[in-house]
């Protein structure tokens, strides 16, 4: 079954040399990865979680955590090249977070070395008046990821228990029958949302979702700059001002959030966010966590494919070109 | 607030007249349709149901039920009419049963009074390779029926509690990693079918199920007809024959189907199917009492709203054409 000996081909897989650094390298990450996982919602607290923390790491270790990043990353493009090999485990990531908090940045760090083919990032802003005129899941399945691949919601249907909680207004003028927004509409949510993980892991998608979690002082540190660089300022937009004046109740919003969604099978990782660097870590170091748990191997070949294979290098090789 | 009074428009609703024919039509067609539904699945027994029922009516009222049929479904383009102009709820119809139980035949009669532009019809065969790289909802929730409009289902993902069920190979020959096919596999889809229901219904959409109960007998009497028919010789295949074989199978497979899905919320109609004409008639009645139960009037216009028509009408009326 393909361990490490020669095939018929006369190809070492090279498994076993992978899999020793693969190895370490998943050791390292869950060190990184498991302080900040709530597996478990039921006693979180916001008001443990430091935004500033690095972990054992200090400034100092800037450097040292740019190659770890630099490793994990590598390590995440080969355990994505064997998830799509196998096509029968998906990966969803889901990522929340205050404005300026590092969402795109983590994205784009985290997955820019796995093979686009298989990984997909969805976007959800304002839902469409197509959107509207379905359940407020229905957008969000449509972008599930297939089987061997990873797709990344950047925000999600939790938008619908974080902005709409705190604004409101917005339920109203969503298309919802006025007779079901009842005062149960959030426990409504987060038992839907928590049953619709629930199926999607039964089905074999691994979800991990990370709530990059920034400080107010280190948004204001961050909003300041947006303004003072031109190069910035089109990442600023005035509404940015209107909902950092909403912060209290949207740290409300996202701790009775991860309260109530976070389970053994789909985690919440609370990611300190004032240091860049230190978040990038933590995000690589769970994602490859997430899909080495699967221990997945690329798929074993055959007797049939085995001797199809043979059959077809000896014709190249007796080719007359 | 448009209570059959004349309006701006100096148009009367006729809102009071209609609501007196449908009251009507609306209280006859309960008496249709409740024997038959199942809102709570515990005690369910497929064999307290006689597939030759045909409730009150014998066959020398096949002509007045045909007559009701019409009525019904002249009601229920209404009543689609104002679930169209509302746009806040959707209807969701799902259909099984064995072959030949009539379902093709039901959805044509009951539905072809309504407006296609409000109504539309998925038929699932069996899952695409696209399909199988997500979870077996994923295909159904992409064809759910928007606001304001009747989605039917011929066939739906009950097909995983039942074909799937009956012919376990299926399972294996599905993308589904190995180890999620455990002994708690149907409780689990019981359950996240549940879930998943209850999600919809709760945004806003209204779902009834029919289980179109037909008998071995008269299967057999549907088949030869088929056989000995040129012009029906299409709607055979062998394939048929064989699943035939698996009747008690499938009887036990919808059985408990039933038991476990049937909820106050998303009903089951378990609708005698060996007299197509008493089917049709309870269909019809289940879907007029489902939309009516929402109590839909057409939208009121508004003061403002008002004022603009009346203007319209205004420069209308003083054009020069």
């Amino acid at each position: 079954m393909a361990k490490g000996k020669k095939n018929v081909r006369g190809i070492e897989p090279q498994k076993k040399v992978l899999k020793a650094v693969l190895k370490d390298v998943i050791k390292r990450a869950q060190g990184f990865a498991d302080p900040h996982r709530v597996a478990n919602g039921k006693k979180f607290s916001l008001k443990d979680h430091d935004p500033s923390r690095t972990g054992d790491l200090g400034n100092e270790d800037k450097p040292r955590s740019k190659e770890a990043l630099a490793v994990g990353v590598g390590a995440l493009a080969e355990l994505q090249d064997v998830l799509y090999a196998n096509r029968e485990w998906s990966v969803l990531l889901i990522f929340q977070a205050m404005d300026a908090a590092g969402k795109d940045g983590a994205i784009k760090h985290v997955m820019s070395g796995v093979n686009p083919q298989g990984c997909q990032v969805a976007s959800f802003k304002a839902p469409s008046s197509e959107d509207l005129d379905h359940d407020y899941l229905w957008r969000c399945q449509a972008q599930l990821p297939q089987r061997g691949r990873i797709g990344i919601f950047n925000r999600s249907y939790y938008e619908e228990v974080l902005v709409v909680k705190v604004h409101q207004g917005i339920l109203q003028s969503q298309r919802l029958p006025q007779q079901l927004i009842t005062s149960r509409i959030w426990q409504q949510r987060y038992e839907d949302i928590r049953a619709f993980e629930q199926h999607l892991v039964r089905n074999g998608t691994i979800i991990r979702k990370f709530f990059l979690h920034v400080s107010r002082k280190e948004q204001k540190r961050r909003f300041l700059s947006r303004l003072d660089d031109q190069s910035k300022n089109w990442k600023f937009s005035a509404s940015d001002m209107k909902e950092r004046g909403y912060w209290d109740a949207y740290a409300k919003a996202y701790e009775e959030m991860i309260r109530q969604t976070a389970t053994p099978e789909a985690p919440w990782y609370v990611v300190p966010a004032d240091n860049k660097w230190y978040t990038r870590v933590v995000v690589a170091a769970a994602v490859v966590e997430a899909i080495a748990s699967l221990k997945l191997a690329y798929p074993v070949v055959d007797k049939t494919k085995l001797d199809e294979l043979a059959e077809a290098k000896l014709m190249l090789t007796q080719e007359k070109v």
